[in-house]
């Protein structure tokens, strides 16, 4: 009997059919999303009447979705987050789950990389200036022997410091759940207080929502220090983050991730302070890679042959 | 005897004193540019006297200067070029010549990864918008997978390869005085039509002043094509790219060499273009790097032992 995949997300696949071929190519029967939008409780129970298997989106899958689809077997979802996700039903009603953290870790690792370069060669004020017509050469830093603080070395973190190693940053880590043996040949295991004391930049890749940067740990930090969050808003604390940037004491800030999104606030003032809304894993590549991966990983948990490998 | 060095370059040790340490700690006597400004012939002619080596900039050190310092033993230039240099006179008055090309590429090919990294994840736009408190997410391009064509493979190109490889980016190589044995794993050699037709990415790293890249050569070039020129504005016809941009088959692009400097002209009328006024080897390690490399050369070319090392 034909298999039956769902598909949730409504960009499933639009910018590139690759990852519906391979579905199609596998002998699976494909039900498309019928909204073009994140489909409601009601709206996911009834499209996954029938259904062996979801590409998922961020739809709710709780304990009454899951329940009133018995055929479903597999659920594989398109990003990282599985909050959506109710695992206690999930593993009650046989259902296996999977998601795909690799391809977002290298596209986030990428932008961070992006705006430290910007940000050290003063890319937005010199192009802006030249725009105008001025030409006006300043000196910039390199990365080359920069001292590089990475504040987690999950994916994301072990990522970074792999791109950064080619330009010949020094790499320090802080993470509690990283023995000195697991990092890679010449970066250094730190504490904060020590990381933070010899940083010319300061990364953050760690999860929660704890408080990590506050004043406390701006006093700590060298004077014109660069400040990156790709990771969570709530890391840093704002009204901190504006005093040291007030003070001279951090030289320049990236941020991806806020405390609210949109953000409009008081950051949106300062042109030392380079800002993208949330944007780390939005790359063709990135969503191809992840559709991808999430079609090997729903055949897989469906025991579908792929075709395609 | 104690040997006296004497300084070209104003800038010389201005942001680091450690190169001017160098040479103290070995014993010389260092004759520093009394004008703070780049020297006159006549100037250089009055500084080199008595004087055994020069720590050279761009001062004119033709046949006349060069006769008038009979004392005079090695020039050690603080940079990659030496056009001001009489190569024919330095060898028939047996004063020994050098050039630091090292620090240079690695700065050069680090502002050519910033670019294009920049003009991938469209950071410009992005950061301008949300300063506006205008929250826009946009899927980017990124730099996995993508095609590089390198126009020209010395110090530069294989510096930029080398940063790239990290990236996951497919390297191209077009270098008619390179051999496909002398390329990094994975590199491969073409042709300038092949390499046009395949690239994401066209970056300039040839010298020379002939046209390499005009209307022909956009033809041949891939829709969405990115375009990088940090080695000489000759090498690209302006006109041709500005109708390239107009045409969007050039989606965007990065010059930081023109065809007259200071530059004013059409380019900076275009958003997609990013401009930076010839900075690339403008960081604060770059200087100190070529600096000491010149230092090391001096004291190598006079036969002083270097004590720092």
């Amino acid at each position: 009997m034909t298999l039956r995949v769902a598909i949730g997300p409504s960009s499933f696949a639009q910018e590139d059919k690759t990852p519906l071929q391979m579905l199609e190519d596998s002998g699976v029967e494909v039900k498309p999303n019928p909204y073009s939008r994140r489909l409601t409780e009601d709206e996911i129970i009834g499209h996954l009447e029938g259904v062996d298997g979801l590409i998922a989106g961020l739809e709710p899958l709780n304990r009454r979705v899951l329940s009133s689809a018995p055929q479903l077997k597999a659920i594989a979802r398109v990003g990282i987050g599985v909050t959506n996700v109710d695992f206690e039903a999930a593993a009650e009603f046989d259902v296996k789950i999977s998601n795909t953290p690799d391809p977002p870790a290298a596209a986030v690792a990428e932008l961070t990389v992006t705006a430290l370069l910007a940000l050290c060669r003063k890319l937005m004020p010199t192009n802006a200036a030249l725009h105008r017509k001025e030409w006006k050469k300043t000196i910039g830093a390199g990365l080359l022997g920069a001292k590089v603080l990475l504040v987690g070395y999950g994916r994301i973190g072990r990522r970074v410091a792999h791109l950064l190693r080619a330009f010949g940053a020094k790499i320090l880590v802080c993470d509690p759940f990283i023995q000195q043996d697991s990092l890679c040949h010449g970066e250094i295991q730190v504490n904060l207080a020590e990381g933070l004391g010899e940083a010319d930049v300061v990364s953050l890749h760690a999860s929660g929502t704890e408080v990590l940067i506050g004043s406390d740990q701006f006093q700590q930090m060298r004077e014109g220090v660069i400040l990156l969050n790709s990771a969570r808003g709530e890391l840093v604390q704002e009204e901190a983050l504006v005093a040291a940037l007030e003070s001279g004491k951090v030289a320049g800030a990236w941020l991806d991730a806020f405390w609210e999104e949109p953000y409009t606030g008081k950051l949106t003032e300062f042109d030392r302070v380079l800002l993208t809304p949330h944007v780390g894993t939005y790359t063709q590549r990135c969503r191809l890679d992840m559709e991808s991966e999430a079609v090997r990983n729903l055949l897989r948990d469906l025991g579908v042959e792929n075709k395609t490998e």
